[in-house]
């Protein structure tokens, strides 16, 4: 934040529906291609719009490789007016193995562009899973006879705090190693406050005890500003949640999402962030990656690029207190 | 359960170092094969222990297809007793792109030997975000031009509660048209009573607030059996939060991993049962893949299945009652 002077976490949600027109145009073209050659040869349909195996792996190829020249092109476009790209990586799922090798990709094209990589990931669960979810978020992953392997080789992840203490605990030597985690503390869906909002007997909401435990896990990884590497996620939907939070919160990143389409606005924001502008990294999606339709006779980056640059000016303003 | 008469959940957590040796023997040749002739031209290693990206590639295959090996020939021995298989997706991310194509194949061969596939993802996000965790998990996914391919295809996957029924509803489509979930509500790990445990103003805990959301989003998928479509996963480990969590939990299957090495015990678990032997599946995992340990010098399979058959048949006799 302090080095890129930007607070900006461009997010990365590549679901096809809304790539670029240019990029989807092409992208149609070849799926277009794979899929008619495969009804061509005679073999190539399994019942309406299902392709067969081969085509299958051709097809979840070419919307990979759509999806990393998509990324490519943001980090180009987006990357210096940001300190960070989240990655979401539902949206890579989807397209199977290369999907997955396609976040590789685009995880790589942001380190090189100077940015932090969070991966989007949600993770959480026992000892045992946690450390294979570490290995494959942040690597290395290590094979029979002493050999080892990347990971994603992300920056960070985000947490689900449901099962305890344990699902962290398993990250410890990848926090050791200057990694990072966010912990789901208030989320920014609408049914956030289901569980989330739930009293406790003692007055505190599920969220609030949330955050009690983040700060003290956080602690334990404090760095050279003060802030812990063991960050929590608030949603920026809910204003007041960010300034009661901000203060059970000493020396935790915030990662606030939802900003634009989900309804948070930025000048909610300022409680967030300390005195020096740091405490708070602000994560927008589909602001940015839909700034292309407000202007589609321009190329798609410049307008993503200016969206970008307009959140990122916005955001120093708020930083510095004007 | 009732076609298969059982009650038995393979879980397959694909660790490496959990492999049997003789898998492992032929894994640890080919990788050393790879590594030493990225060695040998001169160019293979940056680091040690690090393989240039074309042997990552190779490497990730091999580990994977050994996984796929793995995955059948457990399938083969042990899937005639049970009814589904549970893949712990963390073991097959740390693999990348080929780890996740041999989900999709161990996916495949569990269906063909009749039994159902759990996706042990632990997923949970906002609305847009699981809607594309459904079409991973779940698929079809569709790509420009009114083409689609497969996704995971599991038949079911589990789910984190802590943002609410949103991370459900995106999901209903899926749900809709047979497929189901597993909402955690009280977990098997030891720090699972952190959150979990916590009491509300009225006295009930967090878990019991969760089985209760949870008992009403079942009801809404209601199948011939009484039993809805949105399962909840309950901790063996913790036998007396079974068995109040099922009076909570009317017409919710229960999926119950921590028997074995987490020291889950099967003789607490038929409270977790109804009159007829249904209501509840079990989840076994290092006790049944660590089964070749115990006589290293039989085939793996052997073991594992002669696990499997013992473990099905003491839950046959829970599950009618003797």
């Amino acid at each position: 934040v302090q080095s890129r002077r930007s607070a900006l976490v461009v997010g990365f949600d590549p679901f096809l529906e809304w790539m670029p027109a240019s990029l989807a145009r092409e992208l149609e073209r070849e799926c277009a291609a794979l899929h008619g050659s495969a009804g061509q040869d005679g073999s190539g349909l399994e019942g309406a719009g299902q392709p067969r195996p081969l085509r299958q792996a051709e097809l979840l190829q070419a919307a990979a490789d759509a999806v990393v020249r998509w990324g490519e092109g943001l980090i180009e476009a987006c990357g210096p007016h940001a300190c960070a790209i989240k990655l979401q990586l539902a949206c890579f799922e989807q397209l199977g193995g290369p999907g997955w090798e396609a976040a590789r990709q685009v995880a790589r094209a942001a380190q090189a562009a100077g940015l932090l990589v969070i991966a989007d990931a949600k993770r959480g669960d026992v000892a045992s899973t946690m450390q294979g979810y570490g290995r494959a978020l942040f690597g290395p992953v290590p094979l029979p006879g002493g050999v080892a392997v990347a990971g994603l080789e992300c920056d960070a992840a985000t947490l689900h705090p449901y099962m305890g203490e344990d699902s962290l605990q398993a990250l410890a030597p990848w926090l050791d190693a200057g990694r990072g985690v966010f912990v789901l503390v208030h989320t920014s869906n609408p049914s956030a406050g289901q569980l989330q909002g739930q009293r406790l007997a003692d007055g505190t909401s599920v969220a609030e005890r949330v955050a009690e435990l983040v700060a003290r896990w956080s602690a334990r990884w404090r760095g050279r500003c003060g802030y812990g590497a063991v960050g929590a996620v608030v949603g920026a939907t809910y204003p007041e949640a960010v300034r009661r939070l901000r203060a059970r919160l000493p020396g935790v990143w915030m990662l606030l999402p939802g900003v634009g389409a989900q309804g948070g606005r930025l000048e909610d924001l300022p409680p967030a962030f300390d005195g020096a502008g740091l405490g708070a990294v602000v994560a927008v999606s589909r602001q940015i990656l839909g700034a292309w339709r407000q202007a589609p006779e321009q190329d798609w980056r410049q307008a993503c690029r200016q969206q970008a640059r307009e959140l990122r000016e916005a955001l120093e303003m708020i930083r510095h207190g004007r």
